[in-house]
């Protein structure tokens, strides 16, 4: 612990710290109002909850899960295992009391009001989602000194920001099982998300069963699909925890595995199609011009629609280039008879008859920014995606929309598949400082998370999606001015590990993939590294060297590496800090570091080698030198020149990429040496 | 890895050295015949299976599974990531021949030859269900050096001993999803088991949807059971595994679930039932004598049976004591009535009614092996369970049912869930030196693990029904041969590890436990306590202090301890033969060990303190000091009189239980302080 309370000391003399949060409670996301009473409420075995409210499934099943959850954590053999129904004698340590059981829309009200008291604790809220997300609140108030658990004594009011706060997970590339779903939807609503968006359609796999069009999931799938009573199971579950399931079946582009199995509604005439094994933006492109491709769709819809209640419908829409529609000459025929100069008006033209489809189901249709064309419907609900690495401004089309007029969420910003550090996700506001009329705010709707699958599997994706989509549900649930950089890397470091309490697997995997990587010999040194390395970012892993199929093996070093590598962070805060002032602490804490890098190449070059290890001996060795020779620089001891020069060159070594991840603190060694040679 | 080799040349000098294998390869179970070639079949991203057989499912199931896991455990980017068919020109790297698809029974031919050269490789089988045996076979091949991967020359032969090589778990104490049942479905097909029974109802709930009896899943399960749709998915699931599903549905006793339901059908007059929370055998039991029993048993059952295919099914029968039936006169009359002397006589009716709806089904029945009574038909399957722990011989009902020309199988001996050595489990040989005719031989199907889950939940189960599993399925599918515990011992380490890449969590989750009790602080002591402590044996942690409920936290020290505790297994020989020889290189072995136990209190004296941590602190602490005192007198040191006091006391202490888990070296402890004291 002395460690971690050091390096967060030392981060708030950094550049970060805006709008400073001086409460030491490990919420998130933070309330709009909190005030602590100096009370406690302990936890006993005889802790009991009582349910006062209309009767439905939330609260009960939230409050058994907080009481097992509570048990698990405390260690506390809690005699009731279950929430009662509250009576006027109710003598229960936490009262949870509600107006209303909630029909999901983005109308919901969430808002609670929470109460701690050493005499007890109560919940109040007008609908059972409100409840729930007061019951989250109260989990994360529990703390413990060596004789007991108990709750912080408070009391906070909350609501949220916006009313669309959501996690993406795309299921094309590679599928993931409805357990893999469900802990993501609990780990989410344990910080309080209210949007599953699943991606069930891309180039590589249909995932859905369609009893209309079997073809789908039995050519275009590998086997591996949701099947309908799977898909109402998950809805179910996501209901239960107050979280709307929004479904994506992404045309016209994205459309090879619906090629795969019924190539008679592409754009190339007479071709066949197999599904994508890699990634990328491809040609397959249904055809909009036929009827037939409104009759599968329409027909598709129809029989989808009803496993999702959810009133908005997503139809990707992105990233069709066009390049089979320019070849046909058909297609083009009938851009010049209908006055459609350009491939994106097609397509706006096949968005405006998917959106009547839609609307005849009685849903809204949702697509990303690419269909917001000046025909598009106002109804139609704009996903901003692109931003500065598409030559656009960034969260550009969010505001855009907003000033259209469009209802619009926004996910540029928050493309967690790209490897960044959290604080980049954190502090993309989405509206900032531009100055909006209330009506254009209020087609805000709120954000996504989206966590496109190509670079990972079931065994890493929630190290991908978990911290860091914590810190952006605390952006789109909290105030504006929640900005302390600082106390959210604190808070996020809690809430990081009660996230395990949930299921997610995101700790327990690394060590996983590092035993698959030494076939079972000590980790002790890839740990050290995994710390420091980081997966290339923004899809360059995918590029140049490797080039990743949807079957390659995600059981390789860059996949037991994480964004937010916890110890560069910390040296590269401590060079920073060092150079300024040349203290001593930060000197010592420094060479602590440097030890263990050091040290880590003996026990590296102590593994029984095999071709998965070998792309990491000259990191391992390389690092191992370079910080010896600082250590020998900090410690003031004399270092040949030999020695300097070589130094030098092993850092100049060290910027290359190593098994497709980037040692993150090879500037800041360079810095470091630069300062002291 | 030198550690593990000297350990494993210590135990090579115990007392269990029979039929000893002399081949390095670490397959389990160990094949009929083994013949290696010194060749190597080198795996390249070009490698490549064909198929040649009749169309199904399992071998292209299992064949890209064997891709899959082939490609991440090697790293190997592999072009072609699905099998493709058999052509005559085919120049692929391995061939899987077979004949026919198997309709999978306990005739189900399971024999294959595998041959591995440096040319190719070749899978023969007669069936689908021999074939991918084989591939399964194939992958334990796999070793490697530092530059490439490959698969061991050999020949191999091979078919099982038994056609029953069962797990069940029970899912009525807690339940586990169906991702939990598919991932240990696939760690059964990796050693090889054929037979997943299946305990789907107890008093603690009843976890089957019933269309035709809804309170069932609806009021007896705490909203936790399978679907129709489910029990389909994972029957079809196994079925791809070459794994049959026997489904149990546990009557007359263990009913309280059903009679929470359905009370009108048990044998207490007006009684009302809740599920029940606790562990052991209970008074609730279906009313024999009232019709509504048998036409709610059969309208179940004919319901239900449509999901399960096999021709087996499962009705417990076991631990009725009979008290309701006894305070019951109705039912005294009706033993009068009908000549039925004792309570036995009437569950045989009972037994003999349930078969014949069983019958009219299509079923076998199959049930504990109480069921076995005088009047009972020799069409059922004797269940074989009770042995010295209730006062019969061991297995000694297995053998009566042979021969009593019943069809067998063996459970006595692999419950697992007793938490007791594998050695003992792998030593269970079920037939013995009993001499018995061909029919009766033939009686003896097999067996089956029981993995009971009172004390475990869906985090820890992998832990207890692995690797021991593993070694049970050597011991019913190898020759009766095969009894060399030091080849087993060192082989099911590598088996461990590679159950990891199937997806069971039994090493993954123990960090999860440990960081839960640290509050995820630094593990290091806690772990090298799980390594030399055990939970308690046979039931023992239930009893006298903790009495457990259905929903108390299982996150706690007992359930990061697992049996064969590797480092106590370890020390326990080396004292063994230190104490006879006093060998020099033992005691350096020994120091080490020592040099572990005595530092490990330093690293927990750091922790923060909470309730969970607490009851280790005596155990930490006093282990220090022991260890401590032993090295010194290891390391010829004179040691104050006070001292050596002090340390028998401390010994003494170490014999009690600590937080439900026993401290596996202490009595090696006291012979060495003993020796050298």
């Amino acid at each position: 612990m002395h460690k971690l309370l050091t390096f967060f000391y030392l981060l708030t003399l950094s550049c970060w710290s805006q709008n400073p949060i001086q409460s030491s409670l490990n919420l998130m996301p933070w309330p709009q109002e909190v005030q602590e009473n100096e009370q406690q409420f302990t936890v006993t075995p005889n802790l009991t909850i009582a349910i006062n409210g209309p009767s439905g499934m939330r609260v009960p099943h939230t409050a058994t899960s907080f009481l097992r959850r509570l048990s698990n954590r405390s260690g506390v053999f809690i005699n009731e295992g279950f929430p009662a129904p509250f009576s006027n004698d109710s003598t229960a340590s936490i009262t949870v009391n509600f107006k209303t059981i909630a029909a999901l829309s983005i109308e919901t009200d969430e808002s609670y009001n929470l109460q701690v008291t050493a005499n007890g604790i109560s919940i109040n809220a007008t609908t059972d989602v409100g409840a729930i997300r007061g019951l989250e609140t109260l989990l994360q108030l529990l703390e413990n000194d060596a004789t007991s658990y108990y709750f912080v004594g408070v009391n906070i009011t909350d609501a949220p920001r916006f009313v669309w706060r959501g996690l993406m997970i795309d299921v094309s590339r590679h599928f993931h099982s409805v357990d893999v779903i469900k802990r993501n939807l609990r780990a989410m609503a344990s910080v309080k998300m209210n949007v599953f968006h699943w991606h069930l359609t891309d180039d590589q796999g249909f995932r859905v069963e369609s009893k209309t069009y079997p073809k789908l999931h039995t050519v275009a799938s590998d086997g591996l699909y949701y099947t309908h009573e799977q898909i109402k199971d998950v809805v179910a579950y996501a209901n239960k925890l107050g979280i709307r399931v929004i479904p994506e079946f992404d045309v016209p582009g994205h459309a090879t595995a619906i090629l795969t199995a019924y190539p008679e509604l592409g754009s190339k005439p007479d071709a066949s199609y197999t599904i994508e094994r890699f990634s990328g933006v491809f040609n397959p492109t249904l055809n909009p011009i036929i009827e037939d491709t409104y009759t599968f769709l329409e027909n598709l819809f129809t029989e989808i629609a009803p496993l999702f209640p959810d009133a908005y419908f997503h139809i990707g829409g992105d990233e069709n280039a066009g390049k089979h529609w320019n070849e046909n000459e058909a297609i083009q025929q009938f851009k010049a008879d209908n006055n459609l100069a350009t491939n994106h008006d097609l397509q706006t033209y096949f968005n405006i008859r998917l959106e009547k489809i839609l609307n005849k189901l009685g849903k809204h249709l949702v697509g990303w920014d690419e269909i917001m064309t000046p025909n598009m419907p106002k109804t139609a609900v704009i996903h901003s995606w692109r931003g500065e690495n598409e030559g656009l401004q960034k969260g550009g089309t969010l505001i855009e929309a907003a000033q259209k007029g469009y209802k619009t969420i926004l996910s540029n910003g928050f493309y967690i598949d790209r490897m960044e550090s959290v604080i980049k996700h954190y502090q993309t506001e989405p509206i900032g400082t531009i100055s909006l009329s209330a009506e254009e705010e209020a087609c805000i709707l709120g954000g996504e998370v989206t966590m496109w699958s190509e670079l990972v599997t079931s065994l890493t994706i929630d190290s991908r999606i978990w911290p860091r989509t914590a810190a952006i549900a605390e952006r789109l649930w909290s105030n504006k001015t929640v900005t302390d950089v600082n106390h959210m890397l604190k808070r996020l470091q809690v809430i990081n590990y009660n996230l395990e309490a949930v299921g997610i697997t995101h700790l327990r995997n690394k060590a996983v993939v590092l035993r698959n990587l030494t076939n079972n010999q000590n980790i002790d040194a890839l740990k050290t590294l995994t710390n420091i390395c980081e997966p290339l970012k923004i899809y360059s892993r995918n590029e140049g060297g490797t080039e990743y199929k949807t079957y390659s093996p995600f059981t390789l070093f860059a996949d037991a590496c994480t964004a937010d590598a916890m110890d560069a962070l910390q040296f590269n805060h401590l060079v920073k800090h060092f150079l300024a002032d040349k203290n001593e602490a930060t000197s010592a804490e420094i060479k602590i570091l440097l030890t263990r890098w050091a040290d880590q190449y003996e026990l590296f070059s102590k593994l029984e080698k095999n071709p998965k290890l070998t792309p990491l001996e000259p990191l391992s060795l390389n690092l191992s030198q370079v910080s010896a020779t600082l250590l020998n620089l900090l410690n003031g001891k004399k270092v040949p020149k030999k020695t300097l020069k070589e130094c030098k060159k092993q850092i100049t070594l060290l910027k290359q990429p190593f098994a497709d991840t980037e040692l993150m603190i090879v500037n800041n060694l360079e810095l470091l040496f630069e300062a002291l040679k």
